[in-house]
C-alpha cells in the first residue's frame, strides 16, 4: 500500500426533514479535525482528504456513522480514491500541475 | 454499525495502454469470489456488493490494489455505500420495491 | 459524438420525510420507458442507460426534475458516462467480456 | 428549471499512455473559461461548476469530448449535480454555512 492517497468523500443523510446538510457536514469534519494522520479540505461539493489509505478508510467509516448518531435512518456515502504511485502527489501539486499549463485557470 | 450495507464499486487504472478493462475487472472480482461474508453482482457499470461495512471496505481496499499488482501506476476507485437501518434491505428487495410500483420496468 | 454511450444515473431527493426512495425511482424511470432512443436497466444501486449522449443527457435532466415535481426542495443527481469508441460496446457486451475471462462470476 | 445549480465534474481518459492527466484537465477547463454563463473552480479532485443546468450539461458534454480530440479512445466522465431550490446557494455560501458552525474547519 502506498503511503498517501488523495480522496474525496461526501456523506448524505436520506429521509431527514432538513434540506440543509451543514450540521451533518460540520459533525463529519470533526472526525478529520481529530486525526493526526490525515489532512483535509472542505469544498462546496465534498471533502478532500489526503493520507494513508487504511487511515482514510477508517475515517470515512466513522464519518458515514455520523448522520446515524444524529438520528438519520439512511445514509448514502460517496468516496473517490485517486492513488498515484509513479511520483508523489498532493492536493496542492495536483492543482499546480494544471495551473502550470494554463495559469488563467481559477482554483 | 449495521450488519449489512449495499455498495457499488468501480476500480479504474489510469495510464495503461489498453482501452479495455475486463482483465482488471475479472481480477478484482476474485477478491469477492473468495469472500465468505460478501455477496456481489457484476453490472455493466460496476460491481454491487452486499455485506458488513468493515468487510466490504477491506475488500474494496484489496480490489483497489489489483491493478497495481498488474502494473498500473495510478488507480481511481469509486465507491458508493447505501446504508439503510429502518428496515432490512437487500440487492433484490431494493429492485423489487420499485417493480412493485411499476411492473413494466426493466431490471 | 459517438452514437451510443453507456451511463449510470442515480437521483436522490434530500430533505424529504421518507427513508424509502422507490416512488421517486419509479417516477424517474417513466422518463426512460417513454424514450424511443434509450434502453435502460434498473440495478439495486442506480439505473444504467444506453443510447446517444445528447438524448441521454436530456433524459437525465428530465429525471433530475422528477423529485421536485413531487415536492422535494433539493435533489442530488450522480451521473457516470462510459464512452468507448474503439469498438462497439453495449450493456451486455461489457459484462460478457468479463464473464469470458472468469465464467464463475455472478452477473 | 432553477436558475443556478452547483455541480462537480471529472473527465478521465482510459487507455492513454500517460499517468498524468493535467494536460487533459487544462484543455477541458478551456471550455469553462470561454463560458459567459458558468463559473467554475478547479479542486484537487475535480472541477466545481455553478450555473444554469442546461448550460452546464452542454459544457460537460463538450468537456467529455476533449480527451477524444486529443487521441483518447475511451473516456469516463463523472458528474454530480446539487440543486437546491428552497433558498439561493452558491459555491461560497455552501462552504460558509459549514464554517459558521465550526470556524476551525479548513476550506
Amino acid at each position: 500500500m502506498k503511503e498517501r492517497v488523495i480522496a474525496e468523500v461526501s456523506v448524505i443523510p436520506i429521509g431527514t426533514a432538513d434540506t440543509g446538510l451543514s450540521t451533518y457536514v460540520a459533525s463529519c469534519l470533526k472526525v478529520l479535525e481529530n486525526s493526526k494522520d490525515l489532512t483535509y479540505r472542505l469544498t462546496p461539493m465534498g471533502t478532500i482528504i489526503e493520507g494513508p489509505l487504511d487511515k482514510l478508510l477508517a475515517a470515512v467509516s466513522e464519518m458515514h456513522e455520523v448522520p446515524f448518531s444524529r438520528g438519520a435512518l439512511r445514509v448514502v456515502t460517496h468516496l473517490k480514491i485517486d492513488d498515484r504511485r509513479d511520483k508523489p502527489a498532493t492536493m496542492d501539486s495536483k492543482v499546480e500541475s494544471v495551473l502550470k499549463l494554463q495559469p488563467s485557470i481559477k482554483a
